[in-house]
């Protein structure tokens, strides 16, 4: 019987916020792989199912994509229903177009289930609507961190020609992910970060990009956070302003 | 007693992607006020709450957003657990934030559960991975239509600095959405449309440019639709290219 590997997106941390289909594979597959941040509340529900963690950590430790890969494919081989869990969405940088790939030129069979990305969830908590007529036509999704760990000094000019901008893995660059928001439309840009978006810790900061670096050096924020930059991060302020009038 | 809304996003057509969360608040709620799209079986979990349908027809017909704000605040008001249902996510150019800003400001406590964007689940049909390190560090997410119901022509532009542009409510257009992405990067450049994405009929058309004209010229697709042109596109082309290898 030939196995099948079911990228499912866990969503951002919150147990809740996985799919009503996502659960359901977790619940009917023979084995689960599964990255950091992916909620226990989830796991728990792999019952009877073996379990492999393939988190990557902070400082870069854990297996390398190559072996993630030759672990998906040995378990499919072995005729199993395999869920490959990630946080967010699997195709939103989560690298599962890569395992797709592998497993695929391999004959094995690939599908995603998708998740709501955390940028999503961190609109959601802040009312950073990224898409509205209140001043967001348009929104770019850029990471601030290059796959080689550099800095990806071209973030700034997608404000140039997007309302909006969203910034993941950023908080390791958070100077430097400011100063080149503003040096594109200046300091007072109104911006949100969501830190720990979904999980125990959660915490929505609101400001212009001066708070925001402000909050940074007060030790505030940390990895992970979100970052949403310029005009949805607008209607979050506009919002704030309104439900903190008495 | 005060009652209170809760916009939840229903995700694209598919009833099994609503979140977990997101159905437990349809399940729970004194009055649903949901839209066109909006999955048949969810609204059935809504067993003994008021239902109102609120929906835009493409002709245009249907309540303005002025009543739905009014609607949502009346039933707030008479003490009820009101859930507003959109498809895909309430923030994505759902205008959302719209209804929660009017709420605020009149006192009545509004909250976002959020969904997965039609755009996302579209990517996770088609592995057109959005994030991607094979082609797609940067996406970036427009409407075809401006608020007045005229083209946006400041789509292309975003082609220019970004490997992918997503484009939404794009498929009056089509033509003209494919021309001026064809402008900037050229008629070879790989895309992608999900029509009816999550819904009976739905259908998934990876090509270049040229194809997807045509495809549109013979009646393959018209509203709705999700474009996803460039990078993730080209991802998305390598993996059917992988697929249908024998």
């Amino acid at each position: 019987m030939a196995g099948k590997v079911v990228l499912v997106g866990a969503g951002p941390g919150d147990p809740g916020l996985i799919t009503v289909r996502g659960l359901e594979e977790v619940r009917r597959a023979d084995a689960v792989v599964y990255d950091r941040l992916v909620p226990a509340e989830v796991l728990q529900e792999a019952r009877g199912a073996e379990l492999y963690y393939v988190g990557k950590e902070p400082g870069g430790s854990g297996p390398s994509q190559e072996e993630i890969n030759r672990l998906l494919f040995e378990l499919a081989s072995r005729g199993l229903r395999v869920v490959r869990l990630k946080g967010g969405d699997p195709l939103v940088f989560g690298r599962g177009e890569e395992e797709c790939l592998y497993l695929a030129s391999r004959g094995v069979e690939c599908e995603v289930v998708p998740g709501v990305p955390s940028y999503v969830y961190a609109a959601s908590r802040s009312m950073a609507a990224l898409g509205s007529r209140l001043g967001s036509h348009s929104y770019t999704v850029a990471t601030a961190t290059l796959a080689g760990g550099s800095f990806n000094e071209g973030l700034a000019r997608h404000l140039e020609h997007s309302d909006t901008l969203v910034v993941l893995m950023g908080a390791r660059f958070a100077e430097r992910v400011l100063s080149s928001a503003a040096s594109a439309r200046g300091w007072e840009l109104p911006g949100v970060v969501v830190y720990r978006g979904g999980m125990e810790g959660e915490r929505v900061i609101v400001g212009s990009l001066r708070d925001l670096l402000e909050a940074y050096r007060r030790g505030e924020y940390g990895n992970p956070s979100v970052f949403i930059l310029g005009g949805a991060a607008g209607v979050a302020a506009r919002l704030q302003g309104t439900l903190h009038r008495p």
